[in-house]
């Protein structure tokens, strides 16, 4: 069996990540057909005017029928009710794939009510932008960027095989591990950096009013780079938070600790303490430069 | 008496912000000669290479006789001293502006020691990159930026309109305000940022090993934002926080209290609090690219 294309790919949710998904897929002749999944006639409507997908629907089971590949691409809090609604649709030997940022909590939203006879590859493909819905899609998304996979211990290899073939041909570079160390690496690149930016960006909009529209006019000084990062999907990263918990909250004390040491240097002008922190940051970017994710 | 060119322009520092003035004042013709005054050499070395100046020296005293402008581009804990070797060789009449990122503390630095016929205009171009030293200089870095000018009560109104009309002429949009105002705005849209950036990725960098090379790997998730910020100048922001002390400690406590408040709703599932705020976070940075600042 060649690795790709898919005969037909159902993408269940076809936002940000999806309808990237979707352009990739046609750019890259990976799929003979694209079904398209959303729950509001809105978001499929604009799905046809993108001509994203050959056909559009609001019913997952309706949408899987046939697919030898199912991508679920909508908020956490949605996965387990698509399995239920997914199961007794799915082909024998379909798989089903997924690109949420959590990866324990999908394997325990999905798994329970997916047919013995399926295979389940969970993934997470590390891009995005703030902007939301399937206009806000380009096929460039995952060039270079990597994708994580976290296969079950006892998932299929050649399913896992073809997982990693789509994303390597949408640009991607695939590593595969463990479900429970992709969430705890990502609390901190991620999870942890979202929050804090929703955080300042919340205090500054409780600044009172006077100051609130300084606050946007001076923005350049740093700010906005967390209001970027502040605007992505509410919904999405409400359930990521909800959906980490343990390893979120384990970063955070971490980082409340850290900032309360670098609260007291302030307070007690210790100066040196403070170089030499940022002296110490300034290196962590130049790896990132060298790894080239900057 | 026109506003510009000046015929001779001290340039006290010559880092990112001294070397992109430098270009800028070159470009636009808006100073006869260029004096460029640094503590190393090797920064000298780079100014001759570069050909930022008409003539370079360690000496701050030196660089200003028969300037008619003098600009500070010194870490703050620099100012003071500097003031006190410039003094004696001021020209009366002769303008002192800055470009240090807390004002209060420039005031109280600079003015005691300054002669009563030289005029103390207190400034910030609110611009500038993760990067360091006049190699890092260009000037478009302030094209569409705002300057903050904070001239003192009694301060001479020729002289602020010369260095209004100097950062104009360079590409920004100048506005003035009291000092101690500009300290509390810079302090959440500026310094807080900062202090917050430095800490994550601290804390990163002190997660053990084997994670430290994931967390830059997969640093595109939202962490590589911050590190981009957390490779500021390590010396420059150690005096930001030492001078601005009491309004980033301020702003400080604010976010931790938000942070916590955040902190308890992912504990305890609040689901809502988590949307409603990710909701309000989105609608500030609309107001930023509305604002042209983005």
């Amino acid at each position: 069996m060649s690795a790709l294309p898919f005969e037909r790919v159902a993408l269940i949710g076809i936002g940000l990540i999806g309808s990237s998904l979707a352009r990739a897929l046609r750019r890259n002749k990976l799929a003979r057909e694209i079904v398209a999944c959303a729950r509001r006639e809105e978001t499929l409507d604009k799905v046809r005017a993108l001509a994203l997908a050959d056909r559009v629907t609001t019913d997952p089971a309706e949408a899987v029928k046939g697919a030898d590949l199912v991508v679920i691409s909508t908020p956490l809090s949605a996965y387990a009710e698509i399995g239920r609604r997914i199961s007794p649709a799915l082909e024998p030997g379909a798989i089903v794939t997924d690109v949420g940022s959590v990866k324990e909590a999908v394997i325990r939203d999905l798994k329970p009510s997916l047919p013995q006879n399926v295979h389940l590859v969970p993934g997470h493909p590390v891009a995005g932008t703030e902007h939301s819905g399937p206009e806000a899609g380009f096929a460039e998304l995952f060039h270079d960027r990597w994708c994580i996979l976290t296969p079950l211990p006892d998932g299929d290899a050649a399913a896992l095989a073809r997982v990693t073939a789509l994303w390597e041909a949408a640009g991607m570079k695939v590593v595969t591990m463990d479900a429970a160390h992709h969430d705890k690496v990502l609390a901190i690149t991620s999870h942890l950096p979202h929050l804090i930016a929703y955080t300042i960006v919340g205090t500054a909009t409780d600044i009172e009013d006077a100051l609130k529209s300084e606050v946007i006019k001076f923005s350049a000084g740093g700010f906005r780079d967390f209001t970027r990062i502040a605007a992505s999907d509410p919904v999405m990263w409400r359930d990521v938070f909800l959906n980490n918990r343990e390893a979120v909250l384990e970063m955070l004390q971490r980082f409340t600790e850290d900032l309360t040491a670098l609260q007291r240097a302030i307070r007690w002008g210790e100066g040196d303490k403070l170089e030499d922190l940022f002296t110490r940051t300034r290196a962590i970017r130049r790896s990132i430069i060298e790894a080239k994710q900057a």
